[in-house]
């Protein structure tokens, strides 16, 4: 193996969560499926920011939370994903260098602003996104750097990147890279909705490209277009060469080569805020194979993190996941 | 006396805070004096910001704060002051609004930014803010609106608001339309620093058109210039009606026409982040007194009122104060 500099580099939506908590009832008054993330566009993410109550900013992103994650382990991490030149995208290229993060990726100026999220986060902990896309899927294959992508262990795709045409080329010039070199590429279903959206090119890809999978059980679930995780798991068995399936309070399955492990749940006294729960999970399970751990202790690793991020507001880790990990006797 | 739809009117500067972690050695190589406010300039702020971690975005202002405090409390309350139109003026402004607090200013397009302040986060809990003063103190006379101040039982002046002329105009002005419609004065002298920089003009404010004073210990022994508490306390019996000095884990010191009250705080089990302690202190005080309880009681509601905000990041309440109060039998 060349040089690999970093241990994983994403490629995602770089954007930035507005979190503030509502009831139920407000869910169903603006129509937001519990949750879930759905886009919404500029009048709509408008109505619901007057409507809900006080709010906090902090970036977010899937695998750029993912990648934030990986460097909190210990790992070297870069994250390619578009930002405006404004305050939010100035706020994003900030907390993401500050975590520890490569991110070389220009500010564009005057057309669309940078995105953001509206992160309504219910009494149960569960959150609901509002995603308004601005300028975060305007990448496209230029803005992949090869010599990034090539110098990485791991490629992590985001697969909420499949919204945009544009967004889809990057992603497939990066697969196309990184193969070239030898790298694995992973791949996060992301949300339901947007597997339901992308469903015959999401399996394509994983069947084709993809090295490691991960989503939750509604994801794979509906990957596969059935009730039962047991057949998803088994289709997905068929599918995937590595794959870990995260299941709520239930722990992960991890499922590799005919093999199949258990991950039990990281406990919490309280779920304060769901958000960011699947890309720490990543954050773990990723670091743990960049650096050859064993799959047992990468998913371990994988509970630790996402049991850091939902103890709190906001889907980046307010703790040193590898002093975390290192307490627990994991690393 | 005539129609007050509001209990509280504060003044004071709109600020958005960027909250983030440091040890001590940040501050000194920083020139941070600990657990004050400095006024930074823009290369200054900019350099912080490279140098600092990743932050998270909270609505902050002194008087905002307490404004929000008091709405918590179920008061009645509108805050004035001066935001761009830009990101930072559409939090601070839906920030403020959605915590129930009347908020009528007007953005301001193509000036200054909306003022914003570092705050550092040592590990004791303590907080240094660099504050980055943008449109908010471009708040002049014409501002103020006589209505508004008239209708409010209290109008609360922030006293940094002092460090630029125009907003001193605009001070002045809303202290002459309270006297003249028979409304309290209420003033917090902010900061130490602050202080120093505008000692007799306060001295000079409190003795003629003061009716409250809000104060912590460093800012009183600041304005009379002796290092002896006692000393201090004696001096604001002389010059004020009412007063609450806040001596941290010493809990406050209510000062009425020659009565004082020792008023103990409300323990907390760790301090998270001390920002906005002094602010949710007045709230508590300045609602205490608007809806007629006695002082011990509006000393109380300081007290729970600041335990509260010290518990968690950000110097805006997270929980109801009333149903505190309530479930601690003070409301």
């Amino acid at each position: 193996m060349s040089d690999t500099r970093y241990d994983v580099i994403g490629i995602g939506n770089a954007i930035v969560d507005i979190i503030g908590r509502c009831d139920d009832d407000f869910l169903t008054r603006h129509d937001a499926p519990k949750g879930h993330m759905r886009l919404v566009d500029a009048p709509t993410i408008a109505a619901l920011y007057a409507d809900m109550g006080p709010a906090v900013e902090i970036s977010g992103g899937s695998a750029a939370n993912t990648l934030v994650g990986v460097s909190s382990f210990g790992g070297n991490g870069a994250f390619i994903g578009k930002v405006a030149d404004d305050e939010f995208g100035k706020i994003f290229a900030h907390d993401i260098r500050a975590a520890g993060v490569t991110f070389n990726s220009k500010a564009v100026n005057g057309k669309d602003p940078t995105s953001r999220s509206l992160i309504l986060v219910t009494p149960d902990g569960e959150r609901t996104m509002n995603t308004f896309l601005g300028i975060s899927t305007d990448i496209d294959d230029g803005e992949v750097d090869p010599d990034a992508i090539e110098a990485a262990k791991i490629v992590y795709l985001e697969g909420y990147l499949f919204d945009r045409p544009d967004a889809k080329a990057a992603f497939r010039q990066a697969v196309k890279i990184a193969k070239g070199a030898g790298r694995k590429v992973a791949l996060t279903l992301s949300d339901g909705f947007c597997v339901d959206r992308h469903r015959g090119e999401f399996i394509e890809l994983i069947r084709d490209g993809i090295d490691i999978l991960l989503a939750n059980e509604d994801e794979i679930v509906s990957l596969y277009e059935t009730a039962d995780f047991e057949e998803a798991a088994r289709r997905t068995m068929a599918d995937t060469e590595l794959a870990a399936l995260t299941r709520s309070a239930l722990g992960s399955t991890i499922i590799s080569k005919g093999e199949r492990i258990e991950i039990p749940v990281d406990p919490v006294a309280k779920v304060e805020d769901s958000t960011g729960a699947g890309d720490l999970y990543a954050a773990g399970f990723l670091y743990g194979i960049a650096t050859g751990k064993d799959l047992a202790t990468a998913g371990r690793l994988g509970s630790i993190a996402a049991a850091e991020v939902i103890s709190h507001v906001g889907a980046r880790p307010e703790s040193n996941l590898a002093e975390l990990a290192r307490r627990k006797g994991v690393l």
